[in-house]
């Protein structure tokens, strides 16, 4: 299954405001793949306990809301300008923490390596995104 | 079960910064009776389509962030100040917009009537917190 | 805001079977305090670590699956009578795990105590339902 | 962002039971693009409402009991042998209602289309991981 294809059929004109459509699609597929990483970071890290207690609670958070992010911008319709800036500006803040948190245990453990990495990756697609929506 | 009585097992110590437990309690039951609202009510406009169209998608992106919201404020140790700031940001800007879109046709629709007022008990809440939180 | 009150907008005529509203709503209300109570203890159990893993896993398992069943139950005409005794069954299923799991710790932590009575509550109404439908 | 490489870093000792790893990755492939296809075919029937409001509600309901299946599968140390057949169960009934539904307007519907072969693909590998499984 092909996914980047299937997001091709997401018409611009369900979009509340000019957008950028392929911008938004890598970011949605950063946001699947960061909050899949930190599923399962999150999940690796519940075995650890003790110090990885923290970063268990982050990748939580951080798998749920780029979850809903990325679902969000899949009904732009039920979106205006203000709801898109601050969700990315959520996520963007969520990222950045759990990459922190990650990377502090990145040498030890895979699965923060990759969360880290996939959060980064969110957070910058955010950015650019909200960079480049109209003010 | 009493829902109000197992939120204040939640322990304070988890908490990333100072926070007061009670108006916590108080913005996640907001948070998930809009949530529950906004998912009502977006089925109900499912049925009906055309106008509803964009009250629909609204609703189903409330539904989902004021519970991610909800389930984040459950786990305050994977927050920290900028996270818990613009996810409440994104809980007023989203719950704003549904709540203003649901006024529309709260006269033809009950559930819509439900859902607006559940969207703006839920943004006054997030607004305090947002004010009570340290600068 | 009023909850019950709210589900008691839902219309029966969106019914892809005969299914009893007063039943359903009851449900939904108890898979919505699983999810709740199991969300809480599975942030609780992170922090312990160690023999909790196995409880923060199923909690995790528990707060999502109760919530997808509720909201599915909120859109019943996307469902279909075997989707809906399959998705009973998967509560149930979970749910029984999760109580018997967090009934271990119950003297020990009280978010488990909660946890395990929302769970069998919840058990116990998907039952209901379950023998309740037509065959 | 290579998600299979992620999923490889989920280590078969955190199993309640012997699984196939390669079995359960392709199935939380499935489920990951069953949700993704689900969610953008029901927000496109938001928009069409009448005759697809089944459709958007199915769609709903598949987006995200998908999602939370794959997630309990990353999770494996929070299910047992009946948690995990009937998760399984649940998603092959949701999963095949959709694809029938979606299957209906796959003509003059692209994301409809791609939606049911998501959901097809979801219900085989669902199916093969129940075949799978110890009796």
């Amino acid at each position: 299954m092909d996914t980047m294809a299937m997001m091709k059929t997401m018409s611009a004109d369900a979009m509340p405001m000019a957008m950028d459509m392929e911008m938004m699609q890598d970011t949605m597929m950063a946001m699947n793949a960061a909050s899949m990483a930190a599923t399962m970071c999150s999940a690796s890290d519940m075995r650890t306990g003790g110090e990885m207690a923290t970063c268990a609670a982050m990748c939580s958070n951080t798998a749920m809301l780029a979850d809903t992010g990325m679902r969000m911008m899949m009904r732009p319709m039920g979106m205006d300008a203000e709801a898109m800036r601050t969700m990315l500006a959520a996520c963007v803040a969520m990222g950045t923490a759990c990459a922190a948190e990650c990377r502090q245990h990145a040498d030890m453990d895979e699965s923060c390596r990759y969360c880290a990495m996939a959060c980064d990756e969110m957070v910058a697609k955010c950015r650019a995104m909200m960079d480049a929506m109209p003010a």
